[in-house]
């Protein structure tokens, strides 16, 4: 008779039973906790890890020897796949899939905020109009909720409107203006948080009583045929006749569609959703007003405007309520956007006494620096690279993508997962950096990036490294790594660096210093840190300083849309961060060189990224 | 050989030469100096009033005897027509036809206010942008400018319009919203103040700078077909489908049409007009932007919004720069309107301890009295009598009709004068109200309003007082007045008076307290004072008090265009304005019945009217 065990997976308490010959990480499975692990259980990858709170389970195989330090096996941290219990056993699951992460913190943040948007709704008994009381319809209903105005539309069917209801109404307000008239009773109010990227849009309708999510809808940005990036759609819209308009329509049409499909999905009439806050690059909330981006693009980089626009959403034929508002985040500079402002608002760095750096990955990267007293910013022309262009089997992160890596330092095998678990089709953004950092650890290439191949490891004379093998594919074909690949990542993580490094120097600022690493964006969402750290596309501190934000800009909308304090600190934000053109400073060139290197020229700037390439792995810091 | 004499008209001091067998009215018409005349110098109108102030003269004639008292003849007044001079003579011109009066009173007032207006116009040079300074182009123009906004609309094209124009610009700034940027130096704006009347729409073109009306242009008001007056245009508005959009795009297309004339005709471009300012009724205003007014035709008679509003022009089709804006004069009732706070602000009453009157003649006469503590404003239905409708040969104030009217007490000879100078077509309102209180003087009508004809006056069996014989008219038949037109002139006089005659009593003053009778409207414009007070159409005041104003609704709307505060003052007017419905007021039907008589039941509240019609016209006042 089999022996049945049971194992508590901490800090949820989830328990699951297995018997002897059941790794801890099948009994995670069992019970739903999430474990990290490429190699499927093989011990090879070294992600599944966890920490033996209670109870006794087997000595550690070759491979956690190989994957672990003495020192960590000393303090009872182990590879779930590689342990099998001997008694019931409580464990501590050590590296959750940083999505979950993200949304931790997120979720977080949630509880923080007091909910006091612009729109409120008032339920109101009106007196009915005499012959010694003919005050005007709109005089009795704005004196009646202390307001000044009423919208323009609306004022038009205000006659009417009040006595169909016999008086008896319930008025929603922005600010001072009454901007819809219903029935008694009917008080609901909804709002609609945007992050309007350059590649995806994402919709968020919020019940703006509660603060909660109904529901939330995402589609490709409808402009991408004109143009995957910014630079391209600035073109367009220059250069073409009615191009601005073009574009305009096209965002617009897509926000539509997605109110229209969250609308639905939450059961809710559009004519109920009162405003919608949008946040985004500045290109792309220049587009989403139909404002001229042009002159964003050429030195010396002059955005439009980088406030924050308020307009009725009918003017510009966003289809919410006739009398809503549509509202953008701030901006700081043609570089630096509302998302990142949204990004700080929801980190919080612009609040505390200690120093933060936040830092938005993507075709741009963003960078800020600083804390409650003083905050600079810089925008990093990353290149396409981490996006998956200008790689040979680059991709965005879609099904088949390979989104993490790890390659074995002793037998150099790769360990992957794709999107969707379906065969590899090439490899996105977080993939990457994973490959890049898994490349060094493993010593595949040196500090300059140059790759040294063996035979076995490359793809005939052409110097690949081969990832995944023609047969395991979708394609066909190797998926493979080149060293123009290397090159083209080796330029964008210097590009990030060069701006965290040139901010550090500008404010005087040492890594040590640095109480926070954010990481933001829809791509940094799913980038690994430590990969990140290994490669140097950040100052080396200490792990756990690392924390991921969410979606930034959306959910930076959404305390905006909920909050008139928040709104006030993202306009604070915007107006008293400094904005650093880092091709204005003398030492741009000289850092970017040095940041080259991986991690980078001056090792000793990175202690924790130097001890883990240099110890094949070993002396990887863990997130306890 | 002929005596040549020098007859000077005082007060203009104009000169003209004449022999001895010329009258003095003959030397007016030389230089151009205006004496009413309706019998063309046949001694029998009495309207030539002059006072000789020096020279010789020949002795009065028998008409001069039957006209004036002998107490006028004591102090030199006279008959122009049948006064011949023996030596040179200065003479004083006493009654001027009342449209120069009323001019009179418009142009001093405009050279009262203060330049002012909301609009301005501000020529910078902009510090050119450099990676040092990246502050946005919005920002740069808003600090530059000391501005907090810049109109959506014109932002889109900021960044092109500053480079174009290498930032050396002229601003063109509402409050604190930049409309528009141009090159240096274009420093014009213009404004438009219109009068949107019922009947007729008049623009007038402002230079915003000078406050110089540089055009005029009116016409009748597109909504015409859809009914003459405010009640059926209203039931038209509510009745109909997009009735109310159908009025609305008429009374827009027709003052577009209006701005394109003014500025055709000032030979300025219309994208330089940056406010349009409007005054009239409740109803025109409220259908101007769309708004529904049908409840101001059913008791509790509420009107649905009565502030001053301000919109973009653009975003009810007005056609000015797409900057600008379209702005109302607020209102006080659904039937005290925007023309009436106009009427109060062109005359001062407002500002003033002394208590004024105005009465503002129409379909409805408005009447308001008070002083700068307290004000009170009423609103009668006087009918359309007024306006020549229910009347059997009424007709508007168009050429062909009998605007003035005399009629000789003894030979009850008619004397009148048309529109145009043309053959006679019918009566106007002015010529109905000479024609009461002729026919009152005369003794042709006893006090309640009964005609008394003898067979000549009369047509036929009809009892039809013959104006004018068919022979000397244009429609080849008598030309008449019948009992029913002076019962329905009576009913419209009534209406009006007891409008005064209840706000009186309400603020417990008395006819002898009232400083100043303002007539206002497009009709009170043309009214012979002598004959309203004969009737007994307001309180019985000496004639000196009673003054004409222009075009209140349109000068009113200027002085709003051109002046802050006395827009401020508009604003003050209409909060601070009671409004008294008549209605409500249980003394009505009495006060009502006791004004139907000619000039009042109790003829002791009417001593100058009274002495009027009981000397046959003799014992008139002249106002000196
Ligand atoms: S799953 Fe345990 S090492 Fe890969
Ligand atoms: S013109 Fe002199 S009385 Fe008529």
């Amino acid at each position: 008779m089999e022996r049945k065990r049971t194992v508590t997976f901490q800090p949820e308490g989830l328990r699951a039973e297995i018997g002897e010959d059941e790794s801890v990480l099948t009994a995670s499975r069992r019970c739903g906790v999430q474990i990290e692990s490429l190699c499927n259980g093989r011990g090879r990858c070294g992600k599944c890890l966890i920490r033996i709170e209670g109870g006794k389970a087997t000595d550690p195989t070759r491979f956690e020897t190989l994957a672990l330090s003495e020192r960590e096996i000393g303090s009872g941290i182990r590879l779930a796949c590689q342990t099998y219990p001997i008694s019931d056993l409580v464990v501590h699951v050590l590296a959750a899939p940083s999505a979950t992460g993200s949304k931790i913190l997120t979720w977080g943040l949630e509880l923080q905020i007091e909910i006091d948007p612009y729109i409120k709704t008032v339920s109101i008994e009106l007196n009915k109009p005499t012959l010694k009381d003919q005050r005007s319809d709109a005089e009795r209903l704005r004196s009646a909720l202390k307001t000044s105005s009423i919208d323009m539309h609306l004022l038009r069917h205000i006659p009417r409107l009040l006595r169909e209801k016999d008086w008896k109404i319930t008025a929603t307000i922005y600010g001072r203006e009454i901007i819809d008239v219903s029935a008694e009773g009917l008080g609901e109010a909804y709002g609609a948080a945007v992050d309007v990227g350059t590649t995806t849009i994402v919709v968020y309708l919020i019940d703006l009583a509660s603060g909660k999510v109904l529901a939330v809808e995402s589609d490709y940005n409808a402009q991408i045929p004109y143009g995957e990036d910014v630079i391209s759609r600035i073109t367009y819209a220059s250069r073409e006749k009615d191009g601005l308009a073009v574009l305009q329509r096209l965002v617009i049409g897509t926000i539509n569609k997605l109110l229209d499909e969250v609308s639905k999905r939450a059961k809710i009439e559009k004519e109920r959703i009162y405003e919608v806050v949008c946040s985004g690059n500045t290109i792309m909330m220049s587009i989403l007003l139909g404002i001229d981006p042009s002159f964003i693009a050429t030195a010396p980089y002059v955005p439009p405007d980088t406030s924050s626009i308020v307009v009725k959403a009918r003017e510009i034929g966003v289809d919410i309520n006739s009398g809503g508002y549509l509202r953008t985040i701030p901006s700081i500079s043609g570089y630096v956007g509302a998302d990142v402002v949204s990004d700080i608002l929801v980190s919080g760095m612009h609040k505390r006494e200690a120093i933060s750096l936040l830092i938005d990955i993507g075709t741009n990267g963003e960078v800020v620096l600083g804390n409650r007293s003083r905050m600079f910013s810089a925008s990093c022309a990353a290149g396409p690279a981490l996006e998956g262009a200008e790689i040979k089997f680059g991709m965005r992160g879609m099904a088949g993508a390979i989104e993490k890596v790890a390659i074995d330092p002793e037998s150099f095998e790769v360990f992957y997962k794709t999107i969707g678990g379906v065969r590899a089709r090439g490899i996105c953004g977080s993939g990457l950096v994973d490959v890049l950092a898994s490349m060094a650890i493993a010593g595949i290439i040196d500090q300059t990036g140059k790759m040294k191949l063996n035979q076995q490891q490359s793809q005939g004379n052409a110097q690949e490294f081969v990832l995944v093998k023609a047969n395991e594919t979708e394609i066909g074909k190797d998926i493979t790594i080149t060293q123009r690949d290397i090159r083209n990542l080796q330029l964008a993580k210097a590009a990030i660096f060069t701006g965290c490094s040139l901010l550090m120097k500008k404010m005087r600022i040492k890594p040590k210093d640095i109480a926070n690493v954010y990481i933001a964006g829809a791509f940094g969402n799913y980038i690994d840190p430590m990969s990140a750290m290994v490669v140097g596309m950040f100052p080396d501190v200490p792990m756990e300083r690392i924390k991921t934000i969410g979606n930034g800009a959306g959910f930076g909308a959404r305390l905006a849309l909920l909050s008139r304090r928040k709104s006030k600190e993202a306009q604070d934000i915007a107006s008293k961060i400094k904005y650093l053109e880092l091709s204005g400073e003398e030492d741009f060139q000289k850092e970017f060189l040095k940041a080259l290197n991986i991690p980078h020229a001056e090792r000793s700037l990175f202690p924790t990224a130097t001890r883990i390439i240099e110890s094949k792995g070993k002396e990887r810091p863990i997130m306890q």
